[in-house]
């Protein structure tokens, strides 16, 4: 296959070339220097996944980077740790009314969703007020998991695909899953790495600036 | 931060002013009121769900409106009811080869199926004829639920995240979990409350038009 | 409703006339032949679903047509068969670290997750190595299903929706489901219907060349 022909059938390739273009150019302006900062991130902030939010509006709300088939409501009630991005990977529902608390480090795969607020079962136009969900460090949602309201999972919960966590695990150090969440594990304590990384930026936000950035934005 | 800074880290606030005016203008023409009359209902249509559906065709068989990463076959054999919006939510998808019919204000959170369909198993190549799928009013189905073929789900059916509803719901005035899916909890039929709300459209149909609709477009 | 009319309210039915004659002009180069040779296949590769994967840069490197709103990753150690198309569906996730194999006409629903990747539990930067997944032809993989690495689905196996696949079974002919999945119900071997169709692409390579498309560019 010439280079001609590549261009012709997937023009991406160099398109992606242009993207990174414009991507340094924009990275040298201070406010746009996520682009350069989290490149070696693990879930990197990209021209395309910041057009799709903050130019098309999609999940305009969130102050971190969010697929457009991921949804999120009251992100202003949502607080992430370091390397957390929920609804980075596609398809995660994140309603925040009630507040949620991510601690660092923790991964969530697609489809995931972390509900903190409920229809009142008796007159569904109500929203029933509930605790916030809290979620520790280090742990890890697998795919097509939800967590319901209320719930608090201690670091190192580790939640199987498909699991539906209707009550807390406070403890962590377990796996957990089924349909609702049961104990399917326990990690012991002592094999389980706690390790530290640097991250200029949680999500779209200098990490020096978070505090100040939570007092006067979230509203939790 | 000041005012410039803000129209060049996110755009979008400035976009969506005119988006809005669009949406003005638009809505002066009789064929788009929708835009206006939907604004205060809990799914509005807005220009850029009514664009990716109608300009860039993604579900532009759905006469309601749907989000593009939602999946829709045989439209023309789902009929829904008042404030209903499958697929609204993202990562929905509704089969409605043998029918789907949703009573008036129940609520589908993302990720949920609706299937009227299923292959042959022992011939994939062929669809089976199946009962159609009848959810009642003020029912709720919550995040990554699905929905089988010939399944009946009563009035006040609250299907839980990730249920898996394999068989019939008739009475209703039930929580349901698990998969599959069983009872849960029972609803005091007294204290369920079946309010009643203006809705001048239904998707993207004038509300008194709609049996016409039905009848001139609809295959069921 | 006058033509006018329902160009202006559902303005997709004249962008589609006008995809179609791209689609037509392109078809004549013969490395997009293959808008006219799937045409008729059940997931047909189409203008707008290439110009997101190749032109927009959604799921790239998959050498298969794929909806936006699906992901992959290590799409080179990925292997397909005959009208196999994982995420062409929306919402799927398919995580080819290690290995996936896909037999010839297996279906995949939406959301839908082949994992042959985990994070190491006790450090959860670290990626295990696990077998790959292996999943026989007609196979039917059902809405929100998930399977988990080093699984081995014999031919004719067909996973419920919501299934959460931890271990496998080689036998095949028969339909599993549940959280975790386990038989539902066995299929008669002697009913199975084995089919041969013809394709003349797989993915977006003409079928004659996919075995050296398979030695030069994927590892596996």
């Amino acid at each position: 296959m010439n280079k001609l022909q590549t261009i012709i059938l997937e023009p991406y390739r160099l398109l992606r070339k242009i993207r990174l273009i414009i991507e340094y150019l924009l990275s040298l302006l201070r406010a746009f220097r996520f682009f350069k900062k989290t490149k070696k991130d693990e879930y990197p902030i990209t021209l395309s996944i910041w057009f799709k939010q903050k130019v098309l509006g999609n999940n305009s709300a969130a102050y971190w980077p969010m697929h457009p088939s991921s949804l999120v409501s009251y992100a202003n009630k949502i607080v992430i740790g370091k390397g957390v991005v929920p609804g980075y990977n596609p398809g995660c529902y994140l309603h925040g009314v009630n507040g949620i608390f991510i601690g660092d480090y923790t991964f969530i795969a697609p489809n995931v969703g972390i509900m903190s607020g409920n229809h009142d079962l008796n007159d569904l136009r109500n929203q029933k007020i509930t605790l916030p969900v809290k979620i520790g460090k280090y742990c890890w949602l697998g795919m097509n998991a939800v967590i319901l309201p209320g719930v608090v999972l201690g670091d190192f919960t580790i939640v199987g695909a498909g699991a539906i966590v209707t009550h807390s695990f406070e403890e962590g150090y377990c796996v957990i899953g089924g349909n609702p969440a049961r104990i399917i594990r326990k990690l012991e304590k002592e094999n389980c790495k706690r390790y530290e990384m640097e991250y200029s930026y949680i999500g779209y936000i200098p990490a020096e600036k978070f505090d100040q950035f939570r007092k006067m934005k979230l509203n939790i």
